[in-house]
């Protein structure tokens, strides 16, 4: 089999979370990480619903030819993004956090509420990496204070892809030696 | 965008799980029947790990160029088909039987165990079609005797690829009209 | 430390899922059942809502004196049946079928459905033992084809107890033992 | 029915997740936390588990005649604390983390690590309020960032145990209004 192609999670507020910026940025900067995730031969991978930063991700990455997965909450795919490829119907509600985590191999959080911090905070408990993208200086500090090794921070898209890209390679280099 | 392409599920006895019949018989009927599913252009789901009909299943989609979608229920892919294109990583041990079930368009059962049992009657309690194939006759009284309308009995695969098609039809002629 | 009390799981339909029997012998007997697993002083666990048997089974814990768990699907507390004294909130969905399966020493199904199907096939996955109250014969014989020595028949509610306190006692001795 | 008791979670690392200061003091914390709120005549929810904060608040709980509820993540109770009552086996992983958040009418943080952190983020997704005690400043700017509203901060046990109270009297005056 050829080898499979890695999952890298983009997660962020849905509009009813986000209470210290407005969403238009988050948007935009989510739908230029998708389009650069596609562009890269990776999967997108996100909570699938059709708004904020799921929904602007998938499109980004839908524009440029990619694949996306939406890990949804609910019961059945009623407000699955029109963008998602391959839906993913949990029925466990806040619960799936804990699946976009586990399923990424690299996690990006594009903004920040109570629903992005639940999935930072599972990210590092099961020692996944995770990159901030326009976060709050406060959570910065916070995610690093729990674990500086696996919390990186980018300033643009440009910067999240690289942070990416070398821990895409070197999660493969720790396979190929294992 | 295009119209997604549906998710068939397919699910049926690891090793542990079979109790009343050779595995072989199924693991050749689930690789027949992964084929098919992907020569029709539909996504097969599975339970994902790297034994028996899980593992038949992607195989036989692999082998005529079809997607693999793998619900696992560790916390890691430690034991994923190599036949699986997207692993997603549930962490939920045996409630991830319920994400399979809700997933999946219609679900096609090859053989039956507990687990297999689960997937169906989750299945049916969230009113999704199921098809029975080469299932032992107390399963079809069984499952019938829950809801006739939704558990279908498939002789051979041709039969059950016959059930799929026309469930599927079934499905988008109510989604159109809705 | 005094022993934990032994965890006896009630399962069985609401209203919506009975197909094949009225529900009012099943919420006569799941009340009796109820009553005499408060007298033996085991805790009772349900699936927590106010309706048919896991309703009628935490009643009857109740005016024993019992204590009573019960395992909601939904993300808050409106449809908790008034006899639960202890709701555990799950978010889960049908998810959290298995969760009833894996906390109960023993299960006891009285009559039957797809939800109550799923959790009996979950316990049985677990290696669970599992009792048929007022089941359809279908039923009986399909778990004893998945599993005949976990699967036990009663004919009344005194046959249920008897079973689950021989069950109960087993469990204890080989605890013991190991 | 006589009105239910009030759950109170109590959530804190277990050894493995502490990286910011010693596990000594948040487990002389959890012990006396645990002792008041069973004191209070509150039920004590906690993850159950033999180690760290889970197993102190359940300690402390237990020597005041209390009752103790644990939400294990595992799909046994090989790991469960002596001192709990009620083992809510969920086979879950981290994903029980929701299923604390969501049972517990306030949730209070004893120290942080990734796992507290994500049951703090989930019960502000789900809307709780949380205290938190003695847990590092940069995890009391960064969840106050999220939402000041539900967020408290204690200096010591009696400080949380009177937000608690103030917070359950909130609760039950909104219910007795609805």
């Amino acid at each position: 089999m050829p080898p499979r192609k890695p999952i890298v999670g983009v997660m962020g507020p849905g509009k009813t979370e986000v209470r210290t910026e407005p969403v238009d940025k988050h948007v935009d900067l989510a739908m230029e990480l998708g389009k650069q995730i596609a562009s890269h031969g990776w999967l997108l991978l996100t909570g699938g619903r059709n708004l904020g930063v799921m929904d602007a991700a998938c499109r980004g990455a839908k524009s440029a030819g990619g694949t996306t997965i939406g890990i949804l909450p609910g019961p059945d795919a009623l407000d699955v993004s029109d963008a998602v490829d391959i839906p993913i119907i949990t029925g466990l509600g806040s619960a799936r956090d804990n699946v976009n985590a586990l399923s990424s191999s690299v996690l990006v959080a594009v903004g920040m509420g109570p629903g992005t911090a639940a999935e930072v905070a599972l990210a590092l408990k099961a020692r996944k990496p995770v990159i901030l993208l326009a976060t709050q200086p406060e959570a910065e500090k916070f995610f690093q204070s729990l674990d500086a090794s696996l919390v990186h921070v980018a300033a643009d898209v440009e910067g999240a892809i690289t942070h990416v890209k070398a821990l895409l390679a070197a999660k493969e280099a720790a396979e190929a030696e294992a």
